[in-house]
């Protein structure tokens, strides 16, 4: 047996890392995909992916937000591009471990640990993926608490953090280095520009950033929070009980509108997924007609007529059944769904986050008025 | 006074530079407008520009082609992006250098002289600025002896170099890395897509190539054809002969057509601009009418509906007057033309340089017949 590395060395305990199991990723990918709203790449391709790893061998762990060192170096990390595209073109599976790697070697430094980018749908699975081949942890958080389509929607960047240099691979081979943005805006352009280069659906690390940061900015515990709502959802489905109202309940959440999917548009324009979908009340107590606009993710919901939810509170379009959640690229004409609308983060309340995530930042011109937990 | 560098730490002897003077410029405005094709950036902006440099103190310097130490690290860069763009949106002015630093950094080397990606318009002049303010001598030759469109098009690339890892720079002060490419063609797809998110008009170097590769596969001399050029029309000019004779003359050239813009459709798209001009002729000698397919550069001469002349020989649109070139973005309907071919270099006849910058390559459904020199 060779001597274990010293804890300063590994910049975190080993004794503190929690080792996923193949229930666990099940539960992750429904509670990943609820808090995706939307996007975050298609949770169930995410899922096989992880499972293969697992079987391959490798393990994927999880490290409390707490528990890295302040000094240690981190490295967050997800899918970019369109989910519509990432569904149907799988990646070849090392995108994100080349991106760590073309970091490390320009920066000259040796990466502690994974962080993640969103961890909504797969892109909750690729930094454990990457983590799992580079022998690293994944932090136990995330810089969005849900999915956002843009990458200055970060709280590591609206607290300061610049992305760049950041690593973009594809599933080609080609891998380009972002060595200095203008803003974090300018790097979110030329990324999408890129990505839309190489087919639509690669992935991106950014610049390393330090465990104080991380622990500080990182929407805290966001592993943990989708793995209980999986196995929150897995429960009620078993027990045959509600599972929107045990989301609801788990999550503080409100359940804004039940209805049947009546028109759908959807399109893939700069590197994004855009559209509307239209919904016909099938409970009278919920109201008679809803709509949610879609850019990869849903960002605001109108209530016959009336804008109820927006960004960068959660929308969600569940299967009203399940309780698993409608991915943007998996909107069918016809679904039975169920709105629920989540309250975000604090973090991402702040003056200047809603100047980023707001739903003027994306050109909607509504104003933001915090959901209440129930 | 400090003791001058050995010659082999310079990778050549200071004693062979030729350090230009305004004439020259004057005349390298004119001859490398003229061998762009249309295309290559403005000449005129690109003078203007250079003159500048010249004032502010820098010398603009040309090292022969052989004179290259077989092992010196020589990095080729140009504008890349729409003529259309560069010509209304002034550069800051260092974006080349901070590519060359931004490699040198990337890489831990420092280069030891400039090359010139395409002698045409203001890319013979964007290297000789880069050299000046970073002290290098630029090698007399370049890649590809006119102006081409796209970047795989350099003899660099078609015998061999591979371009990756390449530093873009743009007038905000952004800075990508292009690590890898799968291809030069790759390598070509995303820095396009990423110029236009930058605006249209960056700068790009290429990874250093050795002397020894320059000194085989760049084209010869093409500083020194370009200037010779530009003084034979200045003199024509001055002695009210025909220029127009005069460049087919020093050329090896032939005139095919002389004639009025009677309609010009151009149009930016994707990075590029491309349209057709349309002439009628006023020269009962050369035809009735005749029309130009373009692509940031002239690529094919139609002759009363006959394919006359393509790429990769080069076709010049000429004011018929002063003999001095008219690129794409500068044409206007009415303008009084002479369509004058010139053979390109052999380096770019062979069946490998036909692939990639032969009709066939351009979409052409027409097959390359080469012109023969008069």
């Amino acid at each position: 047996m060779t001597e274990a590395a010293s804890v300063k060395d590994l910049a975190y305990d080993p004794a503190d890392l929690w080792v996923l199991d193949h229930e666990d990723l099940r539960a992750l990918e429904i509670g990943a995909g609820i808090l995706g709203t939307g996007g975050g790449g298609n949770p169930y391709i995410g899922r096989l992916r992880a499972e293969q790893a697992m079987r391959d061998g490798f393990k994927l762990t999880i490290l409390p937000h707490q528990k890295i060192a302040d000094d240690a170096l981190c490295v967050s990390l997800g899918g970019i591009g369109a989910p519509v595209v990432g569904v149907e073109r799988i990646r070849e599976g090392r995108e994100g471990l080349r991106c760590v790697r073309v970091l490390e070697e320009h920066l000259g430094v040796r990466v502690d640990a994974v962080a993640c980018e969103e961890i909504g749908g797969s892109n909750s699975m690729e930094p454990l993926m990457v983590g799992a081949f580079a022998g690293l942890p994944v932090i136990d958080c995330d810089g969005m608490g849900r999915a956002f389509p843009e990458m200055q929607m970060t709280t590591y960047s609206i607290y300061g953090h610049r992305s760049t240099p950041s690593a973009m691979c594809d599933v080609h081979g080609n891998a380009v280095l972002f060595q200095h943005a203008a803003s974090e805006i300018w790097h979110e352009r030329m990324a999408r520009a890129c990505v839309v280069s190489q087919g639509g659906a690669s992935t991106l690390a950014s610049a390393p950033m330090r465990g104080a940061f991380v622990k500080q900015f990182g929407i805290p515990d966001s592993y943990t929070q989708a793995v209980n709502l999986g196995h929150a959802v897995l429960r009620a489905q078993k027990a045959h009980d509600d599972p929107i109202a045990e989301i609801c309940r788990v999550e503080k959440g409100r359940k804004l509108f039940t209805g049947k999917i009546s028109d759908l548009k959807r399109h893939l324009k700069g590197g994004f997924v855009r559209g509307e979908v239209q919904l016909s009340g099938i409970d009278t107590h919920t109201g008679e007609s809803g709509s949610v606009l879609i850019q990869n993710e849903n960002l605001v919901f109108f209530h016959d007529g009336e804008m109820e939810c927006c960004v960068p509170d959660l929308i969600l379009v569940l299967d009203v059944d399940t309780g698993e959640a409608i991915t943007t690229e998996m909107l069918r004409y016809g679904q039975r769904v169920a709105i629920v609308a989540l309250p975000c983060h604090d973090l991402l309340r702040s003056p200047q986050a809603l100047e980023v995530v707001g739903p003027k930042a994306f050109g909607l011109d509504v104003t933001y008025t915090p959901l209440k937990g129930v």
